[in-house]
């Protein structure tokens, strides 16, 4: 498919929404100038435009396949993958020691996103890579880092996150693989993992396995996992490739999308593997890669949207059919109201699911760089909203997409159903969005809504002093935060969990919508009269309403979810 | 997959909700009495479990395929198909002097949507064979209908609809296919038809297309078009098979979903057929069939929606995950409060879109039985909220069901996902779900707004006989019709068509809120305490107050969808 990199929507947002320069004026990243970022987002959009993009059909027409236990990928797929690690997109975050780039999250959350939108399919390798990599940078000895650190950054070696088994999903403490001390330094890993996302390829190199398991002495539950680092083949001590490990891949998954993309169940059996972080300290090392692969997957959701728009856009712009009383009409179907109002809130939900993220991204920075609390405490806010948004948000762009085809989005040849197979994952995978949704209510109000009122404060000071440039969506915006905010204030004084947890997702989605409107509201600012202001008048006047509802849901409380028996629910 | 027909549900709306009494206590439907009704919904329930349930998945793991000209059905679909036509299914509204029950549409609407649960692919076959009866009831000659309604009834024969050709999709009057008249009372039909469901099978008997075609002498537009029958073989004055006719089925398209349904490409080539209505009266046959279609493709998004619930509630009363608190627990993740609230949703949304597509069956029912005026306009303003409505549920409801599975959901083997591609075109076919709302706010309110402020006068009446029983229901649902008063009586005074047309789609999204309020709080009133008061309680509380959001969107002008320049939309 035709994919065209938003570059110039990055550069926008890095400096007139975003914020980036406070990450530049670190020391951390002070590198990262406008020249340098800019040339970054051209290069990244040139590879993904001209080499990732056109294996996006393939991965899907032609699915990766298990052949004699070895995963077979797409056609195309090892080249794709050789010019992502090439390019240095791998390890663009990670640490120079290392051979990586060291720029900021926002950055590589940019690329990321332009990866994704190119072939999904293709990107979660990298993807799983980058997460390994930070695990590793995080939590590894010095030795496990030197050895492992440059290949996985250079992409000669790729990583794989190795947490879920039949039993143990979303409640990953119910994991029964078994780790043995060999009394060597290494240990012996056995069982069963399931939806191992990249778990083989067939691009020449190791693949590293992080793995959860659990060791002899350790208790029941989350705080006996223990990480492991397990290569498939055992590495010499120059680094070249030794024997192979006892793992294997079983099977691959038959998806509904991201054909491209081999799912594997995985066996270990005593296979050798190093501990990653202390004994039974797993699940800390565990949140390293998952706090970055909850932004990672939420920027797939909006690289397919992004593509999804792009796709239909298209369409529109060329399909002939029916007249309307445009008088600068084009002929074509983009001069019907009621498939603009399609195209509007694609691209205006794109953009607020962009800003989100990038805003995700910066605090993540600002916390890598300052070390300051309220940053840890904004990205720990933000990182569900942008996950379970940016997701949602790709699911609901991909579905418009074929709508806006009409018969042809249900025909696969088109291309636009494959989007929506694609991105339906993304709200699974990293924790459902229903997961991300408690996550904020729980954990991220813990601070009895410290870090939501402070997000809040600063909506409501840029609407204040957006009244009188833009008066309506100033207004709106206010409203909308006040309306937020008393939700907020009643949600943190739930004690009862069950009440808290039976409006979160409502509630994630209000606050969203509300964030977006602040993002919305600061590129009409920067941009007066403009394009930019046009879709923030779409998105606060159309979209921002829905809070109302949202808040309502969010407020119900919980007993109405329980009224009913099972044998009721089934009756 | 199992699927257990809601055949208590069915009883309930009939006798409660709905008010299936006043049709049979027209002389018309007199037979159709309440042991009839169940009788009926009881058969049509053992053969929708038993026999199609069985074949759903059959369908879409073995497509129907094009070998030598010929469509080859799924396995099992011929048996299946028969099944359907045995019980007398195809025909249960028909005319008895074709054979046909002559039941009320209500009821046919019931089995249908029982149908569409259990097989949705398959069910598209009775289906079109019920447009085509319909339309020829209406419109043909009598010699025609004395060869082809027993046939058809029967399911000896079956039929299909042919409007689309490539350039001519939404816009059906852009049709370039070619009649000549032969001179003899026949015609030579030409062109090429495009997403024609079921347009050929392995049955064993005739396959008869009705095919929109343009006279020579007809000019341009809708009002040139006529309606002509062209069978796949032409029949001998027996009734008996013979020559073929100089059609074929170019290809098969390869779909998102409901693979065993095949969608053809049909050519004509100077094809015998016969003229159905008159001269350039073939929009007026064709509406006859695309209304009834459009409420039977609503029924398919609501037995798509019940089957995914009910598939959805099986795994999350099943599946054990994580720990609550619930004293009652199951200990599944039904026990988990977001589960919850998404198999609440699933299920109060179903009730709704079944109660609507209900409604609007006994408005046909009534307008054919009493001819009155005001009965023939509710059908009239109700067909496009069932259609829209009923399957804008099916997909949302099949969505949150490959969500309730978590990451089994994206899995084919679990079924979950199949009901999320079956669905999807539920949306599109039969007038996109857009083109349903621009109906509703154009041709549905030429009467001024006079159907709409009925339906809300009876609305708000129901509410204040409430408040005593449930007040807060009762004032929740009368505020909600105020408020959409205010915005049908804005939308109505819009002499642009485009400021209608861009609240189109959230317009009828909030009125089909209400209704589906009102329904509930009807079904509450019937059963106090009990289990529907609940469901209703959950979904006046929680989902009625998206109104506010979309009525704002609705009222939001055309101005800003139009504001962005194509160049603009691509930047």
């Amino acid at each position: 498919m035709p994919y065209r990199a938003p570059v110039e929507d990055f550069a926008f947002l890095f400096d007139h929404v975003v914020g980036l320069d406070a990450v530049r004026q670190t020391e951390r990243f002070e590198d990262a100038s406008e020249d340098v970022t800019r040339a970054i987002l051209e290069e990244a959009g040139k590879m993904t435009n001209d080499v990732l993009a056109p294996l996006q059909r393939a991965g899907d027409q032609t699915p990766a396949k298990l052949e004699n236990g070895v995963v077979r990928t797409s056609p195309g797929f090892a080249d794709g993958f050789k010019a992502v690690a090439e390019g240095g997109w791998i390890g663009m975050s990670a640490d120079p020691e290392y051979g990586g780039m060291g720029l900021p999250m926002t950055l590589t959350t940019a690329v990321n996103e332009m990866m994704s939108g190119a072939c999904l399919s293709l990107q979660l390798a990298p993807l799983m890579s980058q997460g390994q990599i930070e695990a590793l940078e995080h939590h590894a000895s010095d030795a496990i880092k030197e050895l492992y650190l440059p290949k996985l950054i250079s992409g000669e070696w790729t990583g794989t996150m190795n947490l879920t088994e039949p039993q143990a999903g979303s409640d990953v403490g119910a994991l029964a693989s078994k780790a043995e001390d060999n009394g060597d330094g290494t240990y012996a890993i056995s069982g069963q993992k399931v939806y191992i996302t990249w778990g083989d390829n067939d691009f020449g190199g190791n693949v590293c396995h992080l793995v959860l398991a659990r060791l002899p002495s350790a208790p029941a539950g989350t705080k006996g996992i223990s990480l492991f680092l397990v290569p498939k083949y055992l590495p010499n001590e120059d680094g070249s490739l030794g024997n192979a490990n006892t793992l294997n891949v079983v099977s691959l998954e038959h998806k509904l999308g991201i054909h491209g993309s081999p799912t594997c169940v995985m066996q270990y059996d005593k296979a050798t593997g190093w501990l990653v972080g202390a004994e039974q300290g797993g699940m800390a090392a565990m949140f390293t890669m998952m706090n970055n692969a909850r932004l990672g997957v939420g920027g797939q959701g909006i690289g397919i949207a992004e593509a999804a728009y792009q796709h239909a856009l298209a369409y529109a712009l060329d399909r002939k059919q029916g007249k309307t009383s445009r008088p600068d009409g084009t002929g074509t179907i983009v001069d019907h109201a009621d498939v603009r109002r399609m195209l509007m809130t694609m691209k205006a939900e794109t953009f607020a699911a962009r800003a989100i993220a990038l805003c995700c991204a910066k605090a993540i920075d600002m916390t890598n760089a300052t070390g300051q609390a309220e940053w840890k405490a904004r990205a720990a806010f933000l990182t569900p909203i942008a996950k379970a948004f940016g997701t949602d948000t790709g699911m609901a762009v991909a579905e418009m997409g074929v709508q806006v085809h009409g018969g042809m989005g249900f025909i696969e040849e088109t291309g636009a159903a494959q989007y929506s197979r694609d991105v339906r994952v993304t709200a699974i995978y990293e924790g459902t969005n229903g997961i991300q949704a408690m996550d904020l209510v729980a954990r991220k109000m813990m601070d009895g809504g410290e870090a939501a009122n402070r997000l809040l404060d600063e909506i409501e000071a840029d609407a204040e002093a957006a009244r009188e440039t833009f008066p309506n969506m100033a207004d709106a915006l206010w409203q909308a935060s006040e309306t937020l905010r008393e939700a907020t204030d009643w949600l943190t004084e739930q004690s009862n969990m069950d009440t808290r947890f039976a409006g979160a997702v409502p509630y994630l989605r209000a606050f969203a919508r509300v964030l977006g409107a602040h993002l919305h509201l600061k590129a009409a600012l920067a941009d007066k009269g403009g394009a930019r202001e046009k879709l923030a008048r779409f998105y606060i006047l159309r979209l921002l309403p829905e809070h109302v509802g949202l808040l309502a849901h969010a407020q119900a409380g919980e007993a109405d979810l329980f009224a009913l028996s099972a044998d009721e629910l089934a009756a």
